[in-house]
């Protein structure tokens, strides 16, 4: 399918992305704020749905986005422990640029998703404050680095250095163009079960690694679905699932300590906060033809996910934890 | 709130039901269609969603109405162990009535509900055939009869005789009436439990009939709601998840041994099977006007199952059970 | 069905609550620590099932709960805005009594349930801080008061005060006594509505009032189920759905911005963060015996709910709103 | 992992699979039953689970494994347009071996799987009948045939010829062998996708073919999963969602016409329908040892599939359809 013009989660027109990346010996995290919307997204919310593959996990906000299938806040992503800190950034975030909640109006539904950074970070430090959720946000721009940046900079997938990676794909609709773009927050997999381009290379890299100790897949991935293509709720919610298939050709089973986690949303409809009619207008699609928008969600993740590897460079972390980048073995291994 | 014109399903237009009684000696069973509308429903699909209150049941169709949020087959309702005679019956009344299907189209999902009607029918007779299922189709009409007929012949509700119940509610939306209209198939409750408007009537008529050995809950309520209320998959499953706040309210506990199920449809967008476009418009609701929707379906399954427990007879069926109407008490209780 | 000793969550034993208040001009608010156990929850984990009733609600926690079907923190219930700050506490907490969390080991599922107390409260202050969490926690105790204290302290029921409010069962199996206790946090609900003991006296409460101008369900309930009864977490989950009759039999219908989140524990099995044995023995209730505790729950919600409005006081808060406490009216509306 | 004695599901200790094979002109089709254990199903219940992945499908008795978590007939696959006809079937076998059903105890919930093979069945004709159903139960054997033979017969996966597949992995637990085995009824996939063993062989043997015009994916899979592993209902539907990263590394993306359904069953813990104990004693793994469980289920599923095709021949069906067979290319191919 063909690729959008930067290959990213924000070619899909408003959407921006923004990091804060803490990287000082053994502090490897960070935070990554995605913003779906140019405009106020609490007074003009955009149809967002979630889905778990699987759920040890921590991220909030899903059960109302389950419920109201909306979505009224940026989405923040950033390591396990931190997410109280920034659930509570979030709520001062908002609070701030929107005089009516908890005033005149109901309250806020914040956006935080998760992967554990513990490996290469003392995340049991606690070093991501309020002040770099802020950050994050005002730092959102069209175009952002991947790889270890932002929430992803201590992160590890499959026994290699992960992180952030995006991509996206073109679809045409009654003769038009629309956008599809695919962030992860990549942090799973073991090596042994590494599949890169259907070549099954991770044994190959453990051969040369020798040192690596693996037993446990504990990881987790947080994958983010923007697109303009108008979907509601029930068609968005399967347009993400399909992230899974994704996931699964580069190599993984899903291990039981992996959050796998899937945020989607479209930007083609708005639904007002305060709204006055009573009855609405909403565009959907002929679901006849929804799958190209699977497959699409298919290939930008597994394309995401191997960027996250590819941008990613060879990380020391806490006590001395080492992790290579894919790039130090993908010139020994491609003959392959 | 305001009740509709025959305080009926059938309110809502479009909307059909229509009946078969098999009522001689121990045959204590039938079967009632709901046709939620007068086109071809296979190539004019209707927005529908359902939800399990409790699934100890085996009603068919409800995985596809998840995925796909549409209806494209009449509604049957029988007992439980004619739930395939009529899944057959209706698979040949859509081939019947569709060349394409199974040929140059795909297949069709057949909607089949039902409760156990064992106490007073023979059902292990499997008195139901295919025929019945056409003739209940046929027999759709806008007026119908309630209590003990179609498939609500057998069905025993609260200790007393239930069935067939319905009501209806009219909602002003953007200055226009609309309907939103309950059917049930009640068959759940014990006689212990059971309230009447607020009035815990049931240990009432317990001590006039004494005999009754009740220990416990085992029936099971069907519960079918129709509106011309504009609403996504997603609003109408939120709508009819409050049919459980009505039925509670007449007393149950919702047992373990009851299947609950409700199913809901709207009239007002309608889904092509042969859809051109590739993006489509449809209608749906204001989220902040949607309590009024809720109430409705609360008061109207409450109302429901009032309607079939008054409109039924004293029923003496198989190896001589019988079971009486709460008619018979009404009276004598009533000064309570 | 027969009582516990103190109709009391806290009647299951190892369970204990504890509270803070916040109650000064404007600020009404608190936190409520539910402990489900005396161990150390993160190393012994109790089996444990969530249930969204209607999801307009911002738990954190529930996602690995459905996953895993165990708890490993103490429940804090606080309001909706300071999620964050309960979040960050419980994680600071959890990480102070182990020390392999983050380490050695993976992270940590708090579970913070919130209700939006902005009416009476200056929910914008942000005023709970990380010491409230702790101090309630610590003040965890078997006897525990009810009403508008702690999470409770805030919150509005039926347009009167409400708050915390508990009940519980005794139920007989295989002739040993088990508990089921119901905590509710009630904060939802229309005066218009409101049901006490099948006596619909919410209206008359209205004319007493006169100036109350409700229009909209926006308040939420959090349900605690706590249990000695062995069950599985699929069991659990079928227990702690009829929350929803009892809620019902209040009055309410569900509002749409109502946040009804319920979350149960049993204390019958234990299950270890590091577990030996491959294949352990857990015990569970024979499910054709359920239909009690299905009834328990229904009736131990309904008295909790009425328990939160009697035990709380007329309160006054932020510009000037005041709401009346139930025990005003109770005996001029008594003789109904 | 290591493979069972016979990489069959039936290697899993009393589980029987038997076929009747409908093969002649235009009728390609037929059905399956997989018998779970040797004894009285409905007296002596086992736990079960099931899970839908793309729910454009059919399955009959979902509703009620989701619920108690239990399975009590035979499992039977056919034709889509077959599923009324095998639900009467199977509950007239059901009424045949237990003379409670209906009478002295509740009914009976029948499970009844499908995939549409109408482009090489002449499925209107509906050629299936009540004894084709008894007769693949007592044709049910520990060996059975794979391939195009069963309801594999008129099956088309990837633009091949599939069907029934099936494998099966050992797993080692607490010194002790136990058996996972995967049984599929293959009928998806465009050809374009398919992926064998890592290698992207679709595109070639679409280019050796030349004929085929695909451009929709309408087919489904079935996924039966059985072990002797002790799981609770929770930790089987964990293990069965792994059958979805299987399906995936075989090239799908899941399309909308698919409908993808997996069902899975434990025989170490016995649920008695008549039990008199009120808490039972049950078995399940320790979680932190799943991952070998789940890494099973998704390599056996992977397997199956191929094997599946591979066990398949060319058919001519209806209307001249020709479906080759992956053997016919699999040596032109393999060299890649």
């Amino acid at each position: 399918m063909p690729i959008g013009k930067n290959n990213s989660l924000t070619d899909v027109p408003g959407v921006k992305v923004g990091h804060v990346t803490l990287d000082k010996d053994s502090i490897k995290t960070g935070v990554t704020a995605i913003l779906p919307y140019d405009k106020n997204l609490f007074r003009e919310k955009l149809i967002c749905a979630c889905h778990v593959i699987n759920g040890f996990g921590k991220s909030t906000g899903l059960v109302q986005i389950e419920e109201l299938g909306t979505i009224e806040t940026p989405i923040i992503l950033t390591n396990t422990l931190s997410v109280g800190t920034a659930y509570e950034a979030l709520v001062k975030y908002m609070l701030n640029t929107n005089e009516d909640i908890g005033k005149t109006t109901g309250t806020v539904n914040p956006i935080i998703c998760e992967c554990n950074d513990g490996y290469l970070n003392d995340i049991r430090g606690l070093h991501i404050k309020d002040k770099h959720i802020f950050e994050a946000i005002k730092n959102a721009d069209c175009t952002f680095e991947e790889g270890n940046v932002g929430a992803g900079t201590g992160m590890v997938c499959y026994g290699l250095k992960g992180g952030i990676g995006s991509s996206s794909r073109v679809i045409n609709l009654d003769n038009k163009n629309y956008n599809l773009g695919v962030l992860v927050l990549s942090n799973f997999g073991l090596l042994d079960d590494f599949i890169l381009h259907n070549q099954h290379i991770g044994p190959k890299i453990k051969d040369i690694i020798k040192s690596t100790k693996e037993t446990e897949e504990k990881g987790s991935i947080i994958t983010i679905v923007a697109t303009d293509i108008p979907l509601s709720y029930r068609q968005l919610k399967r347009v993400i699932k399909r992230a899974y298939s994704g996931i699964s050709k580069t190599g993984s089973f899903t291990g039981n300590g992996s959050g796998e986690i899937v945020i989607g949303f479209s930007t083609a409809n708005i639904i007002r906060h305060y709204e006055e009619k009573d009855i609405l207008d909403i565009k959907v699609i002929n679901e006849n033809k929804i799958d190209q928008i699977f497959k699409a969600v298919s290939e930008a993740t597994e394309e995401s996910i191997l960027n996250s590897l590819i941008c990613s460079n060879t990380t020391i972390g806490r006590d001395g934890h080492k992790i290579y980048s894919l790039k130090d073995f993908i010139n020994r291994i491609l003959p392959y």
